[in-house]
């Protein structure tokens, strides 16, 4: 990787050992959506050693702001929460913590999805360029996010009123590691992450003994032909040139071989890229689910929306903007514009609920980018700590200077 | 329900109300299969109070012996073990107790299979013959069994040595609720209960992001169609003049909605009442899920038995000798020579062990016999106290009497 | 195969050589169900002859009959018709022969079910009785039936008025050949054959260009879940006690790869025992491929019933007389009684339409009675001429006598 | 429609009464793949009538040749054959044809792709450059390619020697209609049409009486379970932001209810855009229909191929001089550029087997261009006869112009 940042605006090697340290306690302290207690405190105390001041905001959302004379008011967003995943990573430092889900249950967690990195690579910029304060000006909000991965994180900031407490900003940036190859990073202009609509389907049977199917009614094998007449939703009734995913993430029934049980339970997650391919999606899951129950003699299911996650949309001006400093940031030739992808953000929710336009790209975390490796969500998703880190702060401090820079 | 016991051979006011008190606190205390220890106890002290001495054999198994003098010895078995159902009858003395299964899932528990009704009868009919000692001789070998559900209890009770410290019975008998009629009995000679044979079935995929099925392999979509295409060994491969059950009896996978995970684990619960269709059956069911697999690019599932049933078969001269006792307890009227069942007991274990007859029937528990109404493992399964505990109680006095009886 | 008709009362070398002829002669020349144009002409020969009477009935129907003095009227009827298999038994004797379905389909034809056979034996049994007419009177009603394959004969006949031209019985015999042993027999009492519903279904999709299926609804894709989901009829809403078959026989669709068709069509055949299973199947039939439909977005599919074979019931006490006259006929360790076969067969319409009682009988086919061997309506099933057709003689000429024979 | 063309480059009123009259001609007397006799010999008397000389090519191709002067040679193919549909327009002239399909099987044949209208429009460019011979130097080809449905007629001129008996073009162009508003037209530079590959799946079972299950195995299940099954190629293999059809277009077995067939036969249409996504998915495709047929218990099915159709690529510089004709031919606003389609061609051959640049493109055929409307290969896609044929001879006029036009 080459930077073309002037060598103060370079994290120092002191500043890098105490950003990896930070990333592996981040990467074993991991907590899911909407319960980082931990992690909130730990990011105050780094502000607050950096003399940065915050406040909470959206529960376990924290917010630092560093006025640096007149100028631009620019936010960037880094997430903070983790999966229920079970780390196979074999790292030294891997994670070994639990939490419990919103319906109780207990489950590994991990920071599968990398935004540890996040946090990291913002606490990093933040550093640098409070080191260098004599070359910009105006004002950076720091955003650390919580619950990304339930789409309840940004809209709980907003709802506990950020723009209120927080000075406006005229552009929100974020980024995210990806499987792509450390030290490079893509991004694309106009569409830039899928929309996610989330359900649980309760599919209610009638329970009886396992050996009388006769006297019940199945609600597994009901289910199952749901997840099997879903298929059919992307192959059959979309365009080949459209989007979408349709996948069950989860399915839960009984709790014993020999009993038929009265429900089961899945959980859809459906992802698009256009409003009119989102709506036949969403038709036909529901026509299909409901038609699936009615073969099997069963009353229609329940389906409870989970959340949804609006278009991540990177907008044109200001990616135009954005460009040329990752450019500087990682060097040209590791700076690719890319597909559209279908992972979900609700970072865009942070600027488009005041109007202003938002950019957010991908740092890669792999050695060599290898496709068939794993990716995030994957129990084996591990990025390296460097190149990674390295890019991900000097990719955050040159896009903060292109708004807030001095000439 | 009409008996032609003698007075004396029947339940006194006192002893019901004492049945009735019994029934209620089993009900309201069901514990899951091996793990019956409060039951075991609650029927030793009532053993205790009775003056039968007993041994405990197989962990939480219970053994009592009646020494009255010469003659036969016979054994009466009744299983003690709840089911992982949350009891829905509203009955004033439902359950509310939560056990946890062996892979350490807290679960709600139910006596969904009316054990506590055997417990009950048993101990009843134990009152009633220590009451007329005098009009019979022999020795009584009261067996209350745990883990019947899991078929581990005979086994573990045989293992633990029964038939070394307990005398030789030359017949085992024993009785089941159903939701027949109270106060009628149901009986058949030769094949009475299905063979079962259960599996835990885990699919491996790769786990991968939900948005990104082309970098996993999705174990939810590979299970659902295992399900689907299982329907096909019953309705395609045996006549269907043969009988058998394919049930899958829980199917579990996934954490997040969001996440295509590793695995997906599925259990299965199999009948039959034959060699021949058996072992079509699990032919089959392994040909369909290792081909499945293969179908969804997956390397072929872990396959493990969690248990396999005998057929449990009525001898033909033991039940000659037992028909007229019921018919004696009950009222010919009300006893019904009926088809074998679907459902499974490792009752049969505890006689073919040792080479000695046994021989099993059904007692109702509803008011009305109502077809539609909840069977045995609904949450619904709720038997009226009398005349369902009267006829137990009588049924077992009357049988017992058929081998033990003076003249 | 050991008779104890009396010498006499056999065939002689000379006939029985003739009935080869005219065996090989009707298995080289198989029609169609109600197109037995030839076979029907040849009977008429072959009566004539023997100097019997005839008419037609019901079109390719033949009737014919031998009045012999005072006595009771009996009824024998043998079926005509042949199937649409391509003959693959590599007999010297094989069809070649080709015929075209009500659609207009050219077809191969094969007596693949035998009823070459049945034809001959009656040939045979009447050729025996005029031979010996001195030792019976009474009336035979020769009934040659076509059409038995699509139940249209039987109710044919009946239609064109058989009990008003032809005298009434006071029984109606009939009997198949099987895949059993040759010179074997096999009956049972009360329900011999099941009930039969056979339905043709229309599923209409939207035709388009292969390529483009957002523009179109697959109706393929919709039939092939019907087919599927329709497994769990059997195997999940009927008890394993009871018996019934759901078979899609024909699946019929598109003209070229590259279009997605605008229709469907398959055929069901349905297989019960009892009115109430009849009626959950058929019920639970209609509800999945309705819905069906729904989950693919479709109207609702025609379903045009093409036939229903009722219950073929064996009267009991006319079932008291045909069995030693089996026994007489093949021997009695050579008469099995067995379980109602699942097949189906409009002869009990013969009987029933006019209050009368019925018999039906198998008789083997097969040198060794192979479980395994080709069976009927196999390309590959080949009955060995003999003993098959001495033994079919003989089992019409014994049981006939036993109404019909003085003393 | 407006055109930019010259008055004396457009069609007179009287030929253009002459190209509805050879229209509805054509459109009447559809025949299919490779059997385009009639056809060929009706362009074969219009060429003469043009005083163009012609010569056979590939059985029932036609190749016309005009030769004015010196100058580029440039080639234009118009492919002549239609489809097993039955006509359902209604139109004053629709087809009532028919034709026989290799396998022998009757079918109705309609022009339901509408390359009658390419005939006509090519022969009405034809007309129109012989009256203004003086305007353009060079040689035109006229290519009237018969076999496109089954990919058979390209590959058939060009074994037949079609560029050793004409000369060597520099540029092959072509077009196509759609169901896009008549008198606009589009085109994609780059990737324009979908690979195609097609195979004949034949799954062996075993075939039984359909009420006896258990002695055959049933193939109809089978290829119902695969139809199903490849649903998840396209929605749980690939990228959703990757482009393949994975089709079945027709499916037969089975000529009677009550028999369970031997065989089911099904035909696949595969579409892909990309080496690795074909790759992926041919794969797919084979491994599901082989496990399928596993899980069965049935031999590996038989995979016949039936064609491939390689990818349409308009050569990006062809493009630039194609484009300016098109915007010429109907004005600047009726044109669009468009992404490829999943449509296939085996146009691109043409040029591909001599290294030759080649271009393809769509003129619109509906009043509206109604999105909701019939599409090709519809039983009822009727293009409109103008502007359609007008628009098709102006565009092929224009861009035969742009490289043979004097100045």
């Amino acid at each position: 990787m080459t930077t073309e940042l002037t060598a103060e605006r370079q994290l120092t090697e002191q500043e890098r050992q105490h950003l990896h340290t930070l990333y592996k306690e981040f990467h074993q302290n991991p907590e899911l959506s909407m319960q980082e207690h931990r992690t909130a405190e730990r990011i105050e105390r780094e502000l607050t050693a950096l003399g940065i001041s915050s406040f909470r905001c959206g529960g376990t959302g924290v917010v630092g702001i560093v006025e640096n004379g007149d100028g631009p008011v620019v936010a960037f967003r880094a997430d903070t929460d983790a999966l229920p995943i079970e780390e196979a990573t074999g790292l030294e430092y891997s994670s070994e913590a639990t939490g419990t889900l919103p319906d109780g249950t207990d489950v590994p967690v991990m920071h599968g999805c990398g935004h540890d990195s996040h946090i990291t690579g913002l606490l990093g910029a933040a550093q640098v360029l409070l080191r260098n304060r004599e070359t910009w000006s105006g004002t950076l909000v720091l955003i650390f996010q919580p619950g990304e991965e339930t789409a309840a994180g940004a809209a709980a900031m907003i709802e506990d009123g950020i723009w209120d407490k927080a000075p406006r900003p005229e552009v929100v940036l974020g980024q995210h590691v990806s499987p792509g190859k450390a030290g490079t990073v893509d991004i694309s202009a106009g569409p830039a992450m899928a929309m996610a609509d989330s359900f649980r389907v309760t599919v209610t049977g009638r329970q009886t003994h396992g050996s009388q199917p006769q006297n019940g009614k199945d609600p597994i094998v009901a289910a199952a032909a749901m997840v099997t007449r879903l298929q059919s939703v992307v192959s059959r009734e979309l365009s080949p040139l459209d989007s979408a995913v349709v996948t069950v993430g989860t399915f839960h029934a009984g709790l014993k071989e020999n009993i038929i049980p009265e429900t089961a339970e899945f959980s859809l997650n459906i992802r698009s890229l256009d409003e009119d391919v989102r709506s036949t999606v969403l038709n036909a899951v529901e026509r299909i689910i409901n038609a699936e129950a009615a073969a099997a003699g069963l009353e229609q299911p329940q389906m409870e929306r989970l959340y949804h996650f609006p278009l991540n949309y990177n907008d044109e001006t200001a990616v135009d903007r954005v460009l040329p400093a990752l450019q500087k940031a990682v060097g040209a030739q590791n700076v690719a514009e890319s597909k559209p992808r279908m992972g979900s953000e609700d970072f865009g929710l942070l600027g488009s609920a005041i109007g202003v336009p938002s950019v957010f790209w991908f740092f890669g975390g792999t050695p060599d980018g290898d496709p068939e490796g794993p990716v995030n969500h994957s129990p084996y998703f591990a990025p390296v700590i460097e190149p990674t880190l390295t890019a991900a702060t000097d990719a955050a401090v040159s896009t903060l200077l292109a708004w807030l820079g001095r000439s």
